[in-house]
């Protein structure tokens, strides 16, 4: 028997989901719940890594219960005892060997920038004092989208070696103070939303003409690109599954 | 010289407003990166209290400085210094003894309630579960705009001796999960926003007729309303100065 739950948490509060000897993770933080709701270990797998300090609105995570417990009550035995910065959502009945990590049909991440540093959210979006050209920072965007080796947007610390993506979707909206970039796509490389996210704001801040984001996808160079926008500015809003465990 | 500045903070930090034995406030806070900005203790006047928890995106604050720095240099230098939930977002001269707080024209409060639980924003709203009917809490919030004898949602811990304020506008709306309350008045008793949020609670989860709200004004007895709301979900939004010492 397999369960899957869906979560989403405060990333402030955490170094990170995916397991890790050093520091607090959602992961990590989830497994000793479960342990202690079924008295024993419990191997946990979730359908997609979060960076420290970023927040998730949404997270399917799978395990293997060694008794029955009805979902609903999965649920509410979750969300009594888990620290207050992670909520499960629901819980549901999946195939056995399902796992959320291979069926996702398709990510979304949304980036929040602001002008005006808000206290209350500072851990939600990465403060820029600066008015951003959104228009240019949507030109440059628009080059992202397709089927592309996203080489240049991917962190030199990782081992994937096959580093073609398709973005369906990158738009770039203003919002009263705010600025949010919304991507979605097939799947992300390591670090490449925040790094395409740091070189929009270069686009923004009119450092440089935004047809140049054509020469530095077309490099496959990371070096092209620029910095990695702080993590706190992101979210992962949302995991589309495919649904192939229905 | 006087000089006053506005500030926002994430109140979840801090133990209230107001400077006390124990705990750490925001005034405090701000006195301690005064003394070090100017290098001698320097006292400060607010324009409002908030309570333990209660987050504000605006806050007006007077001190004389034992020397001048230019408005736009003491923002800087606040800003540099004070802690990450504190923000200062001006600062101008104002003529000698003015004091906002006894020149407020109405402060503006939110309350909101949610119901989903949301990990990230859990400071700043009031989970609770249960479909709210927002028509029969605006129907109840009806009664209470206009001058009237608040009493009845007053904290018995008080001094103040006349309850008598106004309520200029009361508003309850539901935005997607969330429902709000936006408050406006000429001033508010001890807890007396979370005790109106409390008593509409009452009301949205149709546990007693609004019709109800119109008797427990009139008893002039904290009894006859319902509990105080959590002080997380209140918010100091918005305090307009009469302008009298322009």
């Amino acid at each position: 028997m397999r369960v899957m739950i869906d979560i989403c948490y405060d990333g402030s509060k955490f170094e990170g989901f995916a397991s890790q000897p050093h520091g607090r993770t959602v992961a990590d933080t989830l497994a000793i719940v479960l342990e202690k709701i079924y008295k024993q270990p419990v191997s946990i797998f979730g359908s997609s890594r979060t960076d420290s300090k970023v927040s998730a609105k949404t997270q399917y995570i799978v395990f293997d219960p060694p008794f029955t417990i009805e979902p609903d009550n999965i649920v509410r035995a979750i969300n009594a005892i888990i620290d207050k910065a992670i909520y499960c959502k629901s819980a549901q009945l999946v195939p056995d060997r399902y796992m959320p990590r291979h069926d996702v049909e398709y990510k979304t991440y949304k980036y929040t920038i602001t002008r005006e540093y808000r206290p209350m959210y500072r851990h939600l979006e990465y403060f820029i004092r600066h008015q951003l050209n959104v228009e240019a920072m949507q030109t440059a965007a628009n080059y992202l989208v397709g089927t592309h080796d996203f080489s240049s947007f991917c962190s030199a610390n990782t081992d994937v070696t096959d580093k073609v993506r398709t973005i369906f979707d990158l738009s770039v909206e203003q919002d009263d103070n705010q600025v949010v970039l919304t991507i979605s796509g097939d799947g992300f490389l390591y670090n490449m939303v925040r790094i395409i996210a740091g070189t929009l704001i270069v686009f923004g801040l009119e450092k440089e003409n935004p047809d140049l984001m054509q020469e530095i996808l077309a490099s496959k160079d990371r070096a092209a690109a620029y910095s990695t926008a702080p993590a706190h500015g992101l979210m992962l809003e949302y995991i589309k599954l495919k649904g192939s465990h229905e």
